[in-house]
């Protein structure tokens, strides 16, 4: 009885294949301009090329990769295209590359120390240098009652930090007190939080979306804050959580921690930051500002996936107490009981986080850690912002756009001046415009709707972007600005 | 203003380095058996061998592998060995690893249709395919009202699926009567059930935790269930949740579907079924009758990452009403809106999940079923089947041993009989031969606790595993208790 048939962790077999897969992948790189950066199929067009059910025999690793190229490339967005400048970046790297396929080598399943403990560690130790690197207070170190924990994405962040800060809240008002407690977050708080909220249960009538607009450029005013606070105190309400950003999806707005984070504790709630894609840049002392105020935060997140050449997915999250998040999250069935876990000598990170399993995701950080080092991180960055700074100008020259927000980081939120003065045709103009890059694959934007206005959203922080990306972007926009106008002019 | 310094996704680099992770990789395959199975270090050890901060320059890979082979290898505990026998095997393959190679490859971030259409729809199809091969209920299929997914772990499927039928009920009974609503389960139950009910704020008074025991080899009595659901339904409470297991964690019990099928309908109960480690396994035509009555569910899990040769993390997720998750988990901020989404022509997969990003995970999903294909893998299926059959013969026929539960797939409980037949020296000794067998580092297996029994279980499933193995690992078993018997004879 022997394991019969198919070898599917043969050493020699995994070296030949993923050594032709590497070459794959080298070779899509090489290429990568060569796609359009958005894709332009259909719905339903992978259907049509594609079996019915699953082959009974094996396929040759060569047939599959004629259909990933023939097949699956065409419905690829390309992510890591130059001309990507959508949403936000999500970065690859060889570093980071390297390190997902280390961790998918070891495939081990890191949920108690126990399972790995250099998972577990070096999550610690890597989560306790970038917390350095960023000049985050002591106690989001692992040393003190706090530590980092890589969560998948920025809404598992904050779903977890919202679970801590109810199951404390509700130890204090009583269990059946969920009716009662208050999120406060601006109308720029990414929608993760409101999905954190729904899954929490809390009431959506008590979810306070602070209004924003340019006079703040849209960051929260603390005085909204204080009234929207006082108000629900003197209806009897709980508030319990603040969420402040830091660089908005929107147009990177930074919220004013300092401030925030004095009414926070004035009032005991659980304070958190969320600066998922502008977290990156305050590893430049030039940025760091932007965290000041940090040390009153309760939690604190940023995607190392996004702008940190992490590939995704990566997301830091630190906690100044991590027993809140614990006591929200830890199960104990005897089938995971140990030695290591009982005699409480060991962090178990599947009580920090909503699954269960967990990859070796630390492993990427720390090779993009190490490969590349502080510095060149650093000029990574400010690289990006120059060419975002780059790209500001060329807007700024142009008469018949404008830029609507006050640059701060790598993105730039501007759009094609309205017609006749009128809103309408101005957001019917930029959605057109908006369509028309996208549909020549030549690049890729992104757009978002600030007071009212609808924006175009340029965001600087592919790996591969360089001044002959944004120049060639700029002379789509104008070309197509330009197509526009001609058939409907100013 | 050129891209300087450093080059992060320059395509020569990540060829060169990405073949010597390969040729790193598949080393250690080649003596992934030199290592302890179990990691033998002690808590804190690795941060007395890295530095307190991270580099300011970069560092070499060379520099970096050293470390990885010196310092992280040593604290792995190594769930690709073939000596690898607790909890459940988490499966590596060379098509899982190489599909998990080409998604840190392309490194999308798949939330939205649009954002990379190939994304959602290998997705689609590739959990119809599986469906198909487990011969799910047609309303699963993404044809029709329904749909898979693929989720990170088994605890994310059970979370989303309660949130959809809580917030199902509630929109039924009225939204403040979360304190009324009641999940049914068993004391075999997967912890993250516990879990999910802690986050969706179920009251933990609500959770029916149905006593188990050899009577039923461990799976609910419909019974106890209907009798606790009257019980319920008299003091005015709300039935709304039950999930049943298809191979429980601790000894693989299965819960009868049809029986519970019919009293979840009948109370119109959303009935989730957990098949997180034994669904592989159903599609082998003589294992599918274990699935019977799965017509009746509303939602069913397995998770590819576990016995099906998929590289962690895979958690295949089927749905029929897929509109009750998208109404729970759904959000719709203007910077994700685009024109495929708004003209519903496309699935977004973003509202069937926790995260707004995910992987393209279906890659490795995908290669698994082409470069193996049904045959092959029901071979891969039968073969540790055999293989526990084998040692459970071996345990059998030794006197001082005992198999504790009937083995139904490829885990074996069993247990050293208790000196002068007492339960709690039973335990201690068993507790001790757990812990003198892992300490070899030859092995490594887990334990559980069944009416009152600590259990050993042995579980077969690691893609290495041969029958040499297993005889090895009853050899170490049978050495170490003629030590400890020795010691304290019988």
């Amino acid at each position: 009885m022997d394991n019969v048939g198919m070898k599917p962790m043969d050493a020699e077999q995994l070296r030949e294949n993923a050594h032709l897969m590497v070459d794959f992948i080298a070779d899509y790189y090489n290429s990568i301009e060569s796609f359009p950066v958005l894709s332009q199929v259909q719905p339903g067009y992978l259907r049509k090329l594609i079996p019915d059910s699953a082959p009974n025999h094996p396929e040759s690793l060569h047939n599959v990769l004629d259909d990933v190229q023939g097949k699956i490339l065409p419905g690829v967005t390309h992510w890591q295209s130059p001309n990507y400048f959508a949403y936000y970046p999500s970065n690859s790297s060889v570093a980071g590359f390297l390190g997902e396929m280390l961790s998918a080598g070891l495939n081990i399943v890191g949920f108690s120390w126990i399972t790995s403990p250099a998972a577990t560690e070096l999550e610690m130790i890597v989560l306790d240098w970038l917390g350095k690197m960023l000049k985050l207070p002591e106690h989001f170190l692992s040393t003190g009652q706090g530590g980092g924990v890589i969560q998948g994405t920025a809404s598992e962040a904050v779903l977890v930090v919202l679970l801590a800060a109810r199951d404390k809240a509700l130890r204090k008002v009583g269990k059946n007190a969920l009716e009662k407690l208050v999120v406060y977050a601006s109308d720029q708080t990414h929608a993760s939080l409101q999905k954190a909220c729904q899954i929490a249960g809390i009431y959506p009538e008590n979810c306070r979306i602070l209004k924003t607009d340019s006079s703040t450029n849209y960051s929260i005013s603390p005085d909204l804050l204080t009234e929207a606070i006082s108000h629900d105190l003197g209806i009897g309400l709980f508030p319990f959580f603040l969420c402040a950003t830091v660089g908005t999806t929107s147009s990177t707005a930074v919220d004013p921690l300092l401030e925030l984070g004095k009414i926070s504790k004035s009032n005991e709630m659980w304070f958190h930051v969320d600066a998922a894609y502008a977290g990156s840049a305050c590893i430049c002392p030039e940025y760091r500002q932007y965290l000041n105020g940090v040390e009153e935060t309760d939690s604190f997140n940023m995607n190392a996936h996004k702008w940190f050449l992490t590939n995704f997915d990566c997301s830091a999250l630190w906690v100044k107490d991590r027993h809140a998040l614990i006591q929200s999250l830890s199960t104990n069935p005897e089938y995971l009981k140990n030695k290591a876990s009982e005699a409480n000598m060991v962090m178990d990170y599947k009580d920090w986080q909503i699954p269960l399993g967990r990859r070796f995701r630390s492993l990427k950080l720390w090779m993009v850690l190490r490969l590349y080092g502080l510095e060149n991180l650093q000029c990574y960055i400010r690289n990006h912002i120059q060419l975002a700074e780059h790209f500001e100008a060329l807007v700024a020259q142009d008469p018949i756009f404008e830029v609507v927000t006050r640059r701060i980081f790598s993105l730039v939120c501007f759009r094609l001046l309205p017609h006749h003065n009128s809103e309408d045709d101005g957001n019917k103009l930029n959605h057109d415009l908006l369509d028309a890059v996208n549909t020549t694959g030549k690049i890729f934007i992104s757009h978002t709707v600030l007071s009212g206005k609808y924006i175009l959203r340029f965001a600087v922080g592919a790996p591969l972007t360089e001044e002959r990306h944004v120049n060639a972007a700029w002379k789509v926009l104008q070309d197509e600005a330009s197509t526009l106008l001609a058939r409907d002019p100013l």
